[in-house]
């Protein structure tokens, strides 16, 4: 079973978050959800860690989601490797993600290893802070300035430059998804997890 | 400011939930989740009672939620009328859901009142347990049967019906997201919401 780690932080937009999580799922990826905490949270909590009790999430649009566990705990786990990390979007949640410097590290070591990452909305904003070397790569307009400079920037939907899957925004999320599904488990899959999720027919159909 | 009362049950779809509470919320609406037990949650938690501590919810596909209040809490304040009421799917979020005699009673009465009621998925069922009547309406396709003996089955992504707006599953919650916006707030609002999210364009564009 292929999995995925979705990373998560205060801000987080949740609809980024959960349609990419829940449509992982429904391919049959074992997704886990780890928190990051913002450099002004880290030392906040009582244990003086952020600990796995401790991981409720305030989104973007106030939706409080609960964290399956903390980014801390996943690197404890040495020589876990997740098939794709998702970094979702939402500006102050991005803001967190795109500054950790352990996501930085995270990122960087698993695109070098030849697997997955996948960045929606300001959430491409962690490949440039995690050094992604030049490729075509997308975001939400709003960070766009931050990054036409670095990177071959394109306004499709979802952009595929190797294993960096990039996508724009809430309304890009269910394409972003069944791409990461395309490259985890073959175009079979996606059309097995797109039939029950009811889209609308096209206008020309 | 316009309100929306958005029920959650253990069971809930994560999306169709998020989907429609976050894009009301950036529509400027007033949203308030409350969570409903199951018949055999009732009386299970320490207070004997479902406290708004308790409220942690676990979606269709393993997002933990944890919701504003109780349906109980938002019944005690006498009065309270919102604009909306919506009602999510998911099998067995759905199933709580429609089977609650108090989720009932406020469906009939918002109904009733002229208020705005909005089903996703297998949410719809709530019409026909809540007993509104023959109407237009349609659901997610594996409750068609429970619904299109009592109701005038339709196929289509939204289907508007007076003040009761029905929707199929994932893929139709932006839309049915939309047509609430558009009920509550008009056009404008929905045409503004949707810039930002950045849907992505239709081929013939």
């Amino acid at each position: 079973m292929p999995t995925a780690l979705v990373l998560i932080a205060n801000g987080t937009e949740e609809m980024e978050f959960t349609i990419t999580l829940d449509t992982l799922v429904r391919a049959g990826i074992e997704c886990t959800s780890a928190f990051v905490p913002s450099a002004s949270e880290v030392g906040l909590s009582s244990s003086g860690g952020w600990g796995v009790n401790e991981v409720l999430v305030t989104c973007s649009r106030g939706i409080k989601i609960t964290a399956d566990t903390t980014l801390d705990a996943v690197l404890a786990q040495q020589g876990k490797v997740y098939d794709a990390i998702v970094i979702p979007g939402g500006a102050k949640g991005a803001d967190t993600l795109s500054q950790s410097e352990a996501v930085q590290k995270l990122v960087k070591a698993q695109y070098d290893g030849g697997k997955l990452v996948g960045m929606i909305c300001a959430g491409s904003l962690v490949a440039k802070m995690s050094k992604l070397p030049k490729q075509p790569l997308t975001s939400h307009p709003s960070v766009k300035s931050y990054l036409d400079q670095d990177y071959e920037y394109k306004e499709d939907s979802v952009v595929t430059s190797g294993k960096l899957i990039t996508s724009r925004g809430p309304g890009t999320a269910f394409p972003f998804a069944f791409e990461i599904i395309r490259q985890l488990c073959g175009e079979e899959k996606v059309k097995e997890v797109e039939g029950p999720m009811i889209f609308p027919k096209p206008a020309n159909a």
